[in-house]
């Protein structure tokens, strides 16, 4: 366990209890959001409050499945839980010089249709 | 770097270099892969192999952005190019006691709009 684990582990925490002073201590001053899906970027701490504070008024919940961390970045894999539904969510972290979170990079994959092409080669489940 | 980082990196290189042999070398017998999304499942390595040598026929190339590792679990982050497109992949990895891959759980996320409800709260790229 490295202290970016404990600092991923921590971003969690704080995002569920919605948190968002606890959230905001562990942001760079300039850190920077990026959803490569919807090209959505966001930067500076308040202005990433102010995101995940207003942006996401659902009843959502988030359990930590998996974290790997290294001294400098990390990825953490979630699943967020709603009334109706529960997906998982995929995060890359990079960690300033002090300690705090620089940037993070957002996923959201969402079901899809297995192709017919490969169907032999696999099982459900 | 760890082992497990070199492990990762080789598994995409012999993966681009459509070398069957070295990658097998890096998965445990037992290798399980399971796709989220399409909530498939593959057991084994000569089956994984297979799936990966017939299951994708397009011309595609992986280059690697980023590799997460600690000594037993992993995370990478690659890009897909095909001719026509190129999309993100992100996989987490479990590795045996043999220093071998022992699960991976891959996910493809896909472009999708963004909801009005935080469009304010954000700039695109």
């Amino acid at each position: 366990m490295t202290d970016t684990h404990e600092v991923v582990a921590a971003y969690w925490a704080a995002a569920e209890a919605r948190d968002w002073d606890a959230f905001g201590s562990l942001l760079a001053d300039d850190v920077v959001y990026e959803a490569p899906q919807t090209r959505e970027r966001v930067r500076g701490r308040a202005a990433y409050i102010r995101f995940n504070n207003e942006g996401f008024s659902g009843q959502w919940h988030v359990t930590v499945q998996q974290i790997v961390a290294e001294p400098r970045r990390a990825a953490s894999w979630i699943q967020m839980s709603e009334p109706d539904e529960a997906y998982p969510g995929l995060c890359f972290f990079e960690i300033g010089d002090d300690g705090r979170i620089a940037k993070i990079t957002d996923f959201w994959p969402e079901p899809c249709g297995l192709p017919a092409a490969r169907a032999h080669l696999v099982e459900r489940y």
